[in-house]
């Protein structure tokens, strides 16, 4: 009896963390898109959950690490989400489509959580800096398969510059994280389909 | 004599004051684009210029108007840019290629002010903030304007959202003071073409 109450104890005090921990990640993300990561003091993500400073490292063990921590689970998540959407279609163009609705999807999730590690990743240093600028070539390098593999087949024209028409694409959907505050007539679905149209077509007619 | 002397004098403080003012614009926007314009104190700028805080005064108002001069400084380049690059070329497919051109030829001599400029306006507040929000919007016309005329002419397709290409042009122009740091095998030129090469025939083959 002692001894399966000392595991519900257990059980609930590490439920209990997760949630702190969940609620210290997302006031973090809110301070750190708000007003950014230089300029938030471990002071002020305290007193955002409620706790007292010095509580604050039963959960987290410096403010850089929470920066990794936010920026490493954002990339992740895309990283995740464009995976399961390129093996969930066949054809270079409906993968590169999917993508984009993924893309589209998890910045109408938490736009905020995008902007922190699209932009704050900066203040990294030392092997989290190392760690966030491989994970962000690997998430670039989804991109370049994916293109390299749609001119293979002929699906995607050999006539563009592969490196560009990456970035192109990047830089397309991680501005939308600056633009779309899902509040417009469009929905995250709607404004994916237009992008990729854009992206595809292009605007000659 | 005097009177020339006087004349003199004036010119030279004049000149004083405009290569103080230039010296204070550049430390800030190093500081500003580094730090976060949050975390930098008129004392950092003022220690970065070699002048004690007060002496700052003489030059400028206060921090907010200093971001503020920054960002509209940097946006205002680009409009008149663009509206060069637009002016010296008649169908819209040239004008795009002009105005991506133009973009890159910015991007490469001052990446540092463009992505103040793009990115700290935020923390402006009251008639400011509203200043640089006409002035984005203003900006944004521009593009506006050259596609819904390459649409009228036939020139760009009338399949696509023209909000949507808009915005999809503009994030790829923003991202590029991401990654273009003009050391590459690229010069700006050769990174502009292949940037209007993808969105002007999309990817598709």
């Amino acid at each position: 009896m002692s001894d399966r109450r000392a595991t519900i104890g257990v059980v609930e005090e590490s439920t209990a963390k997760r949630s702190s921990r969940d609620a210290i990640f997302a006031a973090t993300i809110a301070l750190f898109s708000e007003r950014g990561y230089p300029s938030t003091s471990m002071r002020d993500i305290a007193s955002a959950v409620g706790l007292l400073p010095g509580s604050l490292y039963v959960h987290i063990s410096s403010k850089e690490q929470l920066l990794a921590d936010i920026v490493e689970t954002g990339i992740d998540r895309f990283m995740v989400a464009c995976r399961e959407a390129i093996e969930a279609e066949k054809t270079p163009a409906a993968r590169f489509r999917a993508l984009i609705h993924a893309h589209m999807a998890l910045i109408a999730e938490d736009p905020e959580h995008v902007r922190v590690a699209l932009h704050q990743w900066k203040y990294l240093t030392g092997a989290s800096r190392t760690d966030v600028m491989d994970k962000r070539r690997e998430y670039e390098g989804i991109f370049q398969t994916l293109i390299a593999d749609g001119i293979a087949k002929g699906e995607f024209s050999d006539k563009l510059n592969p490196r560009i028409a990456v970035l192109t694409v990047i830089g397309t959907l991680n501005w939308t994280s600056e633009w779309f505050h899902g509040d417009g007539p469009e929905t995250a679905d709607d404004v994916a389909d237009d992008i990729a149209d854009v992206l595809l077509s292009g605007l000659s007619a």
